[in-house]
């Protein structure tokens, strides 16, 4: 396996190349931090974006639903779809409005997403999802029973047309700008774990595992 | 002007109808606190779904883009789009694999994009764009020149077709699985500000204005 995906022209960047990469390792790494993703299909025309969790195993990502929806039932029928993953990482305060901008790492993914069908398959993938979560979940709570199963739609996309875009570093302004008399730099941001909040029925002589207290991105 | 907006076919929420929201104060709520969008379009068939900055202004959402860019000539001829803001609030870790979820706050407008091409308007919309990132920006920054203006293409969608959706509370587990001994409950978690980065060549006399220093989500 080559250590890059082949750039498409759907995946090419006309615009500012230096953002684009191609690159497993960063593919991966940006997929694997990310939580949740946007996916995106067409009906009739009209595009829908919906947050949904997912997860990479190797080179395939997974996504769950209901089998009672309508739009994974759409998607089993190989509807082109796009997944996109963003990473926010921090705000760019130029000197200028028109240099304004965010630090960032996404991926976008595009392809037909097929129907995952075979019980220990589907368990894999469910199971991925967990993990993908929160590390080492799936080995601690109760999995997937026969009617959960038959109640999850689990769909596979290959990882093939595949695009990162990253953005890092400093705000760039025009050189006249840099005696502009206001401060100019990074406001990083970063996504941090909050105090537990238990269950309410939970026995309080359960403590979390180290899946829990251990959990960072 | 109703308090909410009217659902549709298009953004009525088949399952788990508890969970949807139409009153526009939930819905201003989640647009303004959010700091991008997902933006999704089809071309040929194929959705394409990208992250990108965005501002509210009452009843109508700006977006920006580089008047070169292919896509922001593509939404300016009127193709359909589905803008959608996701907020995530933390992860709900249940006994059972089958109902840890997420607690999230998103918002999802249909429509068309249309072109905004007065110069004033367009400022209007751009210094929106950078206040919504950071309050107040505009004020201290060096606004859009003319050739920045002639650069830079604004898109507006109005606030019609919407609808929200939200999960907040504890992980509902099935009867039988709350004696599973696994810690259950919700991780919080927050976007926070890390330490400013000043640009390196940031005159070291100049300080941060409470624009920046005071900046929250």
């Amino acid at each position: 396996m080559t250590s890059s995906y082949a750039p498409t022209p759907r995946t090419t960047l006309k615009r500012l190349p230096k953002r684009g990469a191609f690159d497993r390792e960063t593919v991966h790494r940006i997929l694997d931090e990310g939580l949740f993703c946007h996916l995106g299909f067409a009906v009739e025309g009209q595009p829908y974006v919906l947050p949904t969790i997912y997860a990479r195993v190797e080179e395939t990502l997974f996504v769950h639903g209901s089998a009672a929806s309508r739009m994974m039932g759409s998607l089993a029928q190989g509807l082109p779809v796009c997944l996109t993953v963003t990473l926010l990482d921090g705000l760019v305060l130029a000197r200028s409005s028109f240099h304004h901008s965010m630090n960032y790492r996404s991926v976008v993914v595009l392809g037909k997403a097929q129907e995952v069908t075979g019980a220990e398959e589907k368990r894999r993938a469910l199971d991925a999802i967990v993990d993908h979560v929160a590390a080492g979940r799936s080995g601690e709570a109760r999995g997937p029973n026969d009617k959960e199963l038959l109640a999850t739609r689990v769909l596979s996309l290959p990882l093939e047309e595949v695009s990162a875009k990253v953005r890092t570093g400093p705000p760039l302004d025009d050189e006249e700008d840099y005696s502009w008399p206001v401060w100019a730099g990074v406001l990083p941001l970063r996504l941090v774990p909050q105090p537990l909040v238990p269950e309410p029925r939970l026995d309080p002589t359960i403590q979390p595992s180290p899946v829990v207290t251990g959990w960072k991105r």
